[in-house]
């Protein structure tokens, strides 16, 4: 078994991490930028070391300091969390180097799955639903129109060096279809040095539903049910839920053994997520694997029993999984939200600074997963979330009855949260009744006055 | 459904209260005495009101007061918790007279409870095994000296009149008994004016094995299975677990229908509890039956997933219980730590005053029922219980592990806790081996030094 983790994060999931190692008796060692010299993680560790100055880049993204402290302090395995370095596949090579283990995937899935076109291929190979388009990049603007013909408007016209809402555009027809790929390519030219553009079907009207995987180094992959993450802003999720309202138990097998040959194919090692693009009618399409431990993990646990993180421990030490397809049957309902520092009444920004007064709810059927305490500076360098809350019921109205309750009795003053919004949320007959799409916050944007 | 709700107790209770009834969309009215003015169930509940100063009896334990503040702000129940008023009869009786509905028994099954002789006998009618003994009060020291030669060595003497350590004797021969019959009649006469004493076969080495049980007005009676109370201190319970390290399935369901034909007996209804003493060889007799919610009923909550109090609110609504007997599956293992406001390298001391710095734990598997935040005075009027702290986990091993892992984490500064004492219990190999008996704290008195 593992003896030693450096813990390669910060705020809640760095916490969380060191919460399973402590039950597992293993030692921890965290590491904090400057700013978080009295975060909780650094509090609650064994060992703490400073890993340089605020800047994500020249802390928690440096490989080297991250190493350096790793070996110095006799550590055997590095947990990278989520963000940060945890789907850095050259950071995850360097720690295979260095005789580090480290705890996710091998750095081979982590790039199989990081560069999108080839894991939209290799799931195709893997007979996993991806959305209909083009085969890679298209030619002629000829061959673009007879694809769209095929698949049907909208599509999209997506640049292969894109990312992040860039080198991305609409066709609802053959005319904007012909104009679009002529400037996508130019743009793309432009802004990523290549013109190179390939066609999607535009799905409009889809929930976020994504698949909790597991796979040991002994051949076993088995997948957990499924979370909602319809609720987002921005393309940034705020409320997670398992099960999710759209699925019944045919549909989860059917998702849930394509997630087991995703997972297979890039022959995964560790927690992983399949993300799905699921439409009303009950199609589903790949959507990406993101190949580490997510935010919203915690309602999983809870309606599974498994303990996601612990179970990342026991794979990384090359013990087999505790758990067999068989024994995972989702038991009631779970919510998690996200509660970030930020003020929701104005557009979201972020506010931080002192928590002067801070008492978590309590009472059953509620986990508070945070770093927050009174006394804590939320500094302005890194991520705006403060806590999780998951809410546990037998069934999705209890869940909800014990969020509100939950939000309710939350105090958290000196800085501007989320929880505001959530309670407008919690109580909006849409969201009540399940029946929304990811367009959810466009079409109601929960403003104080709506 | 119950509207309104009066909460007829304190501290963390009667935050437990509110929470339930927040969930289920039921307005509440808190009371408090002049210490408790900053109290946290005063903070969350709909309104609350003074209710008189510090001393018990002229606040929480005043029946007129409780009466009148909820026939005012329009209560039509009232829900007494535990301890105070939750076992009073003639308080149960005055709230059937004024038309409120008391959240418990009705006021004959409380007094048929709380009389230790007519309790008994009627267990014994009901087929419910009680500690071998005379029969009510004896005559003659004869009568006693033949009972304790059928019953065998070594008795108890108990004043009937007695309680709470008082007018009780052991004998381990017939000289001791026809001495100790004669002094404790003499003393039962001059502190009770009642000399009246019985004879009951003593267990030395028993565990405490308790069955939750509940009751609605359609002729329903379930068990929840048990609860392991068998760590105490001076007959005050300090931690407790389900299920018991003691029992198998077949004992459960044996007890457990015992527990249904005692609450049958009394036509109960609502949340009770039958305590047995449980001896090595699976033997058990009924001790007493608690006719209202306990202390410890999260590790119940926790693994049969019923709410308990909510249970109550339903049932005094005159809803059936939503659950039936075949619905009750034990999962998992669950541990309640009672954490108080004592100095455990003191004999226990009570440590009253001002909570400094406060940080309950979070994440998996941790349920925190308290009423404490950072700022808080612990008055030093009423019981020195600050928290609960429930772990849950698959296996008892599993609670253990992250109950000493949510403990290490608790920061409660400014008063001294039980906490450094919960701890070295945790780790002790004899309770880690699950074979012990109420006499573990004597044998083991964990102090810092042992």
């Amino acid at each position: 078994m593992i003896k030693k983790v450096l813990v390669a994060n910060r705020g809640e999931i760095a916490v969380r991490i060191i919460r399973a190692c402590k039950e597992l008796n293993i030692e921890t060692v965290a590491v904090y930028s400057q700013a978080d010299k009295e975060s909780l993680h650094v509090q609650l560790a064994d060992e703490a070391y400073c890993i340089g100055p605020n800047a994500p880049k020249d802390s928690y993204l440096s490989y080297t300091n991250m190493i350096s402290v790793a070996t110095l302090t006799g550590c055997d395995a590095v947990h990278p969390g989520y963000g940060f370095l945890s789907e850095n596949a050259d950071f995850a090579e360097m720690c295979e180097e260095c005789k580090l283990i480290f705890i996710g995937p091998t750095s081979e899935a982590i790039s199989k799955m990081g560069i999108k076109d080839v894991a939209k291929q290799t799931m195709k190979n893997a007979d996993v639903p991806v959305v209909p388009g083009s085969n890679g990049v298209i030619d002629r603007v000829e061959d673009g129109v007879k694809i769209a013909n095929d698949i049907g408007y909208p599509v999209l016209i997506k640049a292969t060096a894109g990312g992040g809402g860039k080198g991305i555009r609409v066709a609802r027809n053959e005319e904007e279809l012909r104009h679009g790929i002529t400037i996508t390519q130019q743009e793309a030219d432009t802004s990523f040095g290549n013109s190179g553009v390939y066609i999607e079907k535009y799905i409009e009207n889809f929930r976020h539903v994504e698949i909790q995987v597991l796979a040991d180094e002994h051949g076993h992959v088995i997948h957990l049910g499924e979370r909602d993450c319809t609720i987002q802003r921005r393309l940034q999720k705020l409320l997670e839920e398992s099960p999710s309202p759209a699925l019944d138990e045919a549909k989860r097998q059917e998702m849930g053994m394509a997630a087991v040959r995703a997972a297979r194919a890039v022959n995964y090692r560790g927690a992983g997520t399949i993300e799905f693009i699921y439409e009303p009618n009950g199609s589903f399409y790949f959507m990406e694997m993101n190949t580490r431990i997510q935010v919203e993990h915690g309602v999983t646990e809870e309606v599974t029993g498994v303990d996601l993180v612990k179970e990342q421990l026991r794979i990384a030490s090359g013990e087999p999984l505790s758990v067999t397809q068989a024994d995972i049957q989702l038991q009631g309902h779970a919510i998690e939200c996200r509660i970030n520092a930020e003020d929701s009444e104005k557009n979201f920004m972020p506010s931080c600074g002192r928590v002067e007064t801070y008492l978590a709810p309590g009472g059953p059927g509620v986990r508070v997963d945070s770093a927050a305490y009174q006394g804590y500076f939320i500094p302005p360098y890194y991520d705006s979330m403060v806590s999780k809350v998951i809410a546990y019921g037998k069934t999705r109205e209890d869940a909800i009855a014990t969020m509100q309750r939950a939000l309710g009795e939350y105090v958290i003053e000196g800085i501007k949260t989320t929880i505001p919004f959530h309670l407008r949320l919690l109580q909006h007959p849409v969201f009540e009744s399940g029946k929304f799409n990811t367009k959810f916050l466009e079409k109601y944007p929960l403003n104080e006055q709506s």
